[in-house]
């Protein structure tokens, strides 16, 4: 039988919020947040469907951390460091107590690895698939958010990780891609659970001038900066960073370029910031590779090996 | 033409933000918020799916509304005072253009209303039932939020406006009831249309002991305050507010007692606070109506015209 919704929140979401006390047991109508000193609070809100945003069969637990995740990316992205979240649980009529117990317990996995509580949130019924909606709340000091819209002509072009690996793990998952079994296990990894790169977001403050998390693919959201800086770009193929497991299939270069579900940082700095960003690189154990430059024109222009421009619909992925 | 994410967003939500600098013209991975000195913020998150939480046939206006006004109903019952809220917005297959345009038009006029913005969110598809998911942010003075679980014994129990109007209204537009043509428009107006009891919540902060907003009904939601606070309380059915429109219906008392989805504050305040309490329902022009008293012995009481104990299952209600 079912829990009903008070024992459900009693049994697996009030020991989530056991470390956060404006939490109130959620006990209460609504949550409270004493807002640290001197600081601005970060607020993102990212909804996922079952079927659409992840697959039904994905384990439940990583599905909980692919959730907090996607979010706690967009606090990344402004520089954020996480303080808090709230989540919206639509249960589908297929949702058995098993799942929900497996989904929590990765919420209770990743909040233990970010340093984040639940603080509030509702849980109700649909006939529909199953849908999850969390709002995550971050903080930085008073008017240091990384924006978007800042990125200013003879920047220099960065990235984090490496590309594509989120998108061909998904093309794996969907049996519309062959590989080696170790690269699958890599890339299916990659895809269901990003890694939001939150040290690299703070360290960021003040280094970089603008900054964003590369959801929707790489052309996509370099647009967004281009589009907000009214600024262009161009962009070196031969110098986006490939995992080995990507690098060996078909398809890894417009993967890395338009795949999405990366969730890496893309982010402009000027160039006397290159060492610097060199020196963060080494000390967080990541790799941070420039892979073009900002330009006064508009325009963003993908070039290969060659110098040749590559057309955003050559690769072959309509993701944005 | 179904509008893209991008255009949906330009047309008609970032006019929604225009009021908020801190959603960043909805541009940016996040928003920020500076918390107003001396405030501790107040966050709920309510979802609401379609067929479920209201028809699919409501006027998409007041689905807005009235998906606004349950979590600012939750920011009222804390007595704190609406800053900002971030939607999300999960469509359906069959969400028109028109549908959301008249849903934003809704979202506006309520922004006018209770002098709120909109700081952020995300729009996503569903092949399921249309899906909202709001996060209200309020702020109270710090350490003043109202709370469930500190109601006393000797406190009197006490609602706002009337009660059982929204369930009424609900199974009127079921066809389950029969009503007469200015009762039914008053009744659906009320299911529809809850009214956030937002200035009463502020003004009973530092008068009321207690406080909640009856959503599940009121014998469910005063049992919510009893279980926090570990007291007990008696009710006197003749004393519950009723509406005109109600009390000619059959059922009135036990839709009252037990229906939902009325949105009124149910407080508890010591008894040499009913002057004030009376003053502030004349200042107001809201009934403010005793219905009861807070008992140390454990256990909730309804007691008829004929002080016999009404039993819950009797009401024929089964909301909680």
């Amino acid at each position: 039988m079912a829990l009903s919704e008070f024992a459900f929140i009693a049994r697996h979401l009030r020991p989530l919020a056991a470390g956060s006390p404006g939490a109130l047991e959620l006990l209460d109508d609504a949550a409270l947040l004493d807002p640290p000193a001197g600081a601005e609070l970060v607020l993102t809100k990212d909804a996922m469907v079952a079927g659409v945003h992840f697959l039904a069969e994905d384990p439940p637990a990583q599905i909980a951390q692919k959730l907090l995740r996607v979010n706690l990316s967009d606090l990344a992205a402004m520089g954020a460091a996480p303080l808090h979240y709230l989540l919206s649980l639509v249960r589908a009529r297929d949702t058995t107590d098993a799942w929900l117990a497996e989904f929590c317990r990765g919420l209770a996995a990743d909040q233990a690895e970010f340093d984040i509580g639940l603080l509030g949130g509702d849980t109700v019924a649909t006939p529909g698939p199953l849908t999850l909606s969390l709002t995550a709340i971050g903080q930085v000091p008073k008017g240091q958010a990384l924006r978007r819209s800042t990125a200013r002509a003879g920047d220099d072009v960065w990235v984090s990780g490496t590309l594509g690996d989120g998108a061909l793990g998904l093309r794996v998952l969907q049996g519309a891609l062959e590989a080696p079994v170790e690269a699958r296990a890599y890339l299916i990894a990659r895809y269901r659970l990003p890694c939001p790169r939150l040290a690299l977001g703070q360290a960021l403050r003040g280094v970089a001038s603008a900054a964003l998390d590369i959801s929707d693919g790489l052309l996509a959201d370099l647009g967004h900066i281009l589009e907000t800086s009214e600024v262009g770009a161009e962009i070196r193929a031969a110098a986006l960073p490939l995992s080995p497991a990507a690098r060996a299939l078909p398809g890894a270069r417009d993967a890395a370029l338009a795949g999405g579900d990366d969730y890496e940082l893309l982010f402009t700095a000027p160039a006397d910031r290159r060492p610097r960003i060199e020196a963060l690189s080494r000390e967080l154990v990541l790799p941070l590779t420039c892979i073009g430059r900002i330009e006064a024109a508009g325009g963003l222009r993908a070039l290969d090996e060659q110098d040749r421009q590559i057309p955003a619909a050559a690769t072959g992925w309509q993701h944005f």
